[in-house]
């Protein structure tokens, strides 16, 4: 394929960082691609773009470069050392192309002033290197619940509110994702955060006739449950009780325990649970900071059913991963996966990425087999 | 549909009980279908007999009644008090449709003569309730593995062997089969032991033209399997190990955790893991014997899998189930797809009922959505 | 021993339900005394009252009778329908003796009024059945947090304001303590609610020469990290987290997982693991009301922990209970040494019985072995 | 206190490479003291040897270096790579010390030339090093059960049949055992291995004065069950059922999952469990090879049981450990305190060391805390 960019929002963190070296090292043939939903046989006659086809570049409000968190990651446990070593210089030479980013803290004009810059270090990021098309992906922390403002429902009004000084009508991440869509990049949000999902946005993609997709990637708890709930439906069984606890450390745990900012993060995962059992549940769900875990994230699901003649059944499962690595080869996957799709015209939502995302845009279907199902035959198309 | 009969092999243990008298308590409408997959909105207009449509009878080797076997489930949470009151007579009216199965060591004859009586019993009942139609189900304990014999290639060779007086040329499963398909009904196999699967019968089936289906009832700890593996294949993650241990009391637990018992069960249990993985993993796998556990089995899984850039994570579950509950109303569903096929002229193994089995005949498909999807589009063609 | 009266705030609640049928149980010797503490070896030669010394009676503000709460917990498995139907007359006995309890919704005088007439009738209990002493215990529900007021700290101040028309000056458990304390009447609390544990009260208890004994029975989560957490500091293993998650159904989950109730709870429950461990550590601890878990509580505790070299190991439990089995036989021991330390005229904080206890008054001693000793030690003198 | 010398019968392997390292980390103070008992306040005031007065030295069977296995460990996770480059070239010089060990396959002469060389390579140590005693840990693979012989009854007999050419009256850890006596040197066995426990070398040790101590040290599932046994039973529980699974990787899976090596394994850890609980109980017990683990151990423990009235309960625990990393500082432990009791002229079975043995020689208390307590009031008196 053409030269593709991917461009992270939120370049610096553990799940870019993991994703940029695992990219690095892919290209230079150092690791299989374990974790890459692409590169598996059923997508090998689709036009993706090959692991050397993509340049990486990228917003963050961090100065803490690329090797110096790729170090930190090294030590715990999500990038073997001898892989770090391999892309070494390779990673320094992204870590030139990462540009500040947004954040309404830091930013003195107003919020269109912000996303014109962020939308012309995309377009030079292109030039720069000649690509035909720029993924963008949010990857940054989950944002606390942005209010909802009637700017939100039409773009002529929300552009006119962006103008306007000291007002931040916006959060980031959809600051980002305007900036994205007017430079006529896809927008993909692997986070919870509002990104596109404002009327005005989706408008706007609609117009500059791109394609999007999220949210807010399936890599644990949650990729567990829709696998697993499918099968109390198909088997007629009565689930009665959900309950879930997630222990998290790293700067996610931070952020996500605290309890404004897990209320995206809830929701999220709460959503589709419902749909996939067919009925509410009770459904409690903790997310816990737990520093001493480091990358490492551990859930413990509890399901409460009923079979035959009403006897009462349980099932538990614990769940110990390390988010980056879940989260990073389906960064990847997705990058692919959209450049596929805009170069073959595609636009709105992309329902059929659902098999990536908690709160799939564009879909109710939350069975992880029926996303599988429908993210091969969509590829087939492309 | 017809009046079609259910014809049990190990009528009076525990997963025959927990069956017919949910069958009565379905009928008498004290109960929802909970756990049957055939009454299920999907299979709305398939042409299934219903409950009221369905007289059981069967063989067993014990004397223990079903009133007595049902109050014992009824202690040990499997059936509740309630609905044990709510059919008690009709359970006793089924108990005197129960005929003596045939076991080698109290049998006295030939094995072709006591093929010849339960073919009798088979076509006397029948007969006696105007049935279009009689599914034979195995539900009676595992057998300890039976040693192939030449005999097994060949029908003509068998019947002969058969007429041996002092010969054991099949395991009593095989002669229930034997007699199933001489009688022309429909043999399912729920256990693990060698039933139809024998190149023999399953030439007399075909000769008879009627459909078999088998075998190893999924329930619990592969239930799971088969619905967990496709989501690491599908996400491309290297499972390294897989290592199971299910606790079982009652008769179950006596019977499988005799190592030569074990030896079918712990075979139909491995042979899918493989095929679902794509490839061999270490997969230690232990039946245990723990008789307080009365009618509850407890499997504890330890799946150990590689992520992106080889991150080592895990992933554990617990399940806590009875057995017979889970068993019961998929016995139902068999009778009910299996006579709906051969009213519907199938024959040969029913390769689309491999939902319900942990070893399906006719199939390679283990993965739990797939053969559900399978199930759905065959039902709709009946 | 002497007759010995035992007196339960909240006697038609779970626990005490169990509690009085467990006992009628022993007496009528229909059941063995397991989970039963004090019938154990070591304490055979203490004087403590015998099953048929021990006559029971108690507050509580609702009508549904003990054998009305005696069948709904042989419905969730808490109490055998033999042994119901064994003690069914006896505890239509026990129920006579339960009198209304003070509530402050529903009381109209003041709390002066109100602990007068609890007293009362404590007195009037003991007169009837020619007791010896009276041992009050109290099981009713987890109160929110009350408010410390100045009043708590001196017992004539608080005895002045209790007397004021309109003022709530304690929280309900107060009062029943207060009022066991006029009556000179040992009080054990088996709760977390603030109960005797205020400087006027326990001033009264010491000018009265009665002992008392608290607080929140330890009866499964805590009683399984104050077993484990000694297994971590003796060996020198460092623990870096101690998450929990509580699942419970009931009228318990219901209370519990309200924050403001839970404030008491949460607060009992984390006292003691600092103090196990010898510093902070981790550990955010969850409960939740899941209400088809019926009597049933689901624990799950995450220990993270580091060993030699600074290795990371981590260790988690899951506990399947019934709360009300676990507390009863507790009660029934309390009430059993409660009375003996009376009789061999104990006052004060019962500190030796801090094996029973989360939050144990006069004690900072956590482990549950040590606690064990101390118990039998202290049995031996009394 | 005077130098001392640790000498470890397989001095290359996992566990005795990590204790090296942690010595010589100790030494170096780049680590603290986690995991170490006899570093604790408790035993502040107990005359042992410090850090840097204890020598090592070892036999091994095996070539590789302890340089070379370090680096294996710290791949997995055992010893961080900062604390090997602080002791590699100390570790270098320990190296240096190992001798090459005994194994019948490989010797040549009688077994009594085997023992007098290996006699001969413990005192050279001593001179060489001016020692005032060396304390023999065995630490090599556990031993498949060797068969009772008339011969071990005896001393003179024992040492008759071990001069035979071509006989091999002994296993290699009793070899090692007897060479250990003869040069007067405690003997600790952390194995399951036959060791000392023959009646002819206990009265070699009570012959030349020197104390043992044994065997199997409890690391891990046992740890867990010392500590939990206790809970259920001073609580006054019912322990039906203890079921446990233990999954390994590593040298230590392969051998132990091998029937004939696990019997004696699984015997030591069996027979702790009867006496904590005060009867027998269904208990199943498994050890499977896990390559993929490495050097972690996981193990998944199912306890059933009875509360009051019957009430039927369940808990069950995971733990995930490094056997090496809770191993290694118990040899410390055990030199240190050997070589006090040596030094206070304390001879025969050291009972007081029950705290750090599956199967505790000259004790029958399996119950941790006791243990602790005794440990600690023994050390008081050194």
């Amino acid at each position: 394929m053409a030269p593709t960019g991917l461009w992270l929002i939120g370049a610096r963190g553990s799940v870019a960082t993991t994703a940029i070296t695992g990219l690095l090292a892919l290209r230079a043939g150092v690791v299989p691609p374990v974790g890459c939903v692409s590169a598996q046989q059923e997508f090998a006659y689709v036009p993706l773009p090959d692991w050397d086809e993509i340049h990486v570049g990228g917003h963050d409000i961090t100065d803490t470069s690329l090797e110096k968190r790729a170090e930190l990651l090294a030590e715990s446990g999500v990038i073997p050392h001898r892989v770090l070593e391999a892309v070494r210089p390779a990673l320094s030479e992204v870590d030139d192309q990462v540009r500040p980013g947004y954040h309404p803290a830091t930013h003195t004009g107003t919020q269109a002033d912000a996303a014109r810059a962020l939308s012309a270090d995309l377009s030079a990021f292109a030039e720069r290197h000649g690509l035909a098309r720029v993924v963008v992906v949010n990857v940054s922390s989950t944002e606390p619940v942005f209010p909802p403002l009637p700017e939100h429902d039409n773009l002529e009004t929300l552009e006119a509110a962006m103008a306007v000084p000291g007002r931040t009508v916006l959060p980031p991440s959809s600051v980002a994702a305007y900036a994205a869509l007017r430079a006529d990049c896809p927008f993909v949000d692997f986070t919870p955060s509002t990104g596109v999902r404002l009327p005005a946005l989706t408008a706007l993609a609609d117009r500059r006739k791109v394609p999007y997709a999220g949210s807010d990637g399936k890599t644990g708890e949650t990729l567990v449950r829709t696998t697993l709930a499918p099968m109390f439906t198909t088997r007629g069984l009565t689930v009665r009780s959900w309950a879930g606890t997630n222990l998290l450390g790293g700067g996610d745990g931070m952020t996500l325990a605290d309890a404004e900012h897990a209320g995206s993060k809830l929701a999220s995962k709460g959503r589709g649970l419902a749909t996939l059992l067919g009925r509410e549940v009770t459904a409690p769900l903790h997310i816990d900071n737990v520093p001493d875990l480091g990358e490492q994230k551990i859930a413990w699901d509890h399901v409460s059913f009923d079979g035959f003649l009403g006897a009462r059944m349980s099932m538990q499962f614990t769940w110990t991963g390390y988010d980056s690595s879940l989260a990073a080869p389906l960064v990847l996957d997705l990058a692919r996966f959209t450049a596929a799709a805009h170069a073959a015209g595609r636009t709105g939502a992309l329902a059929e990425l659902a098999f990536f995302f908690k709160d799939p845009m564009g879909s109710d279907e939350h069975r992880l087999a029926q996303q599988f199902s429908a993210l091969v035959d969509w590829a087939g198309t492309l």
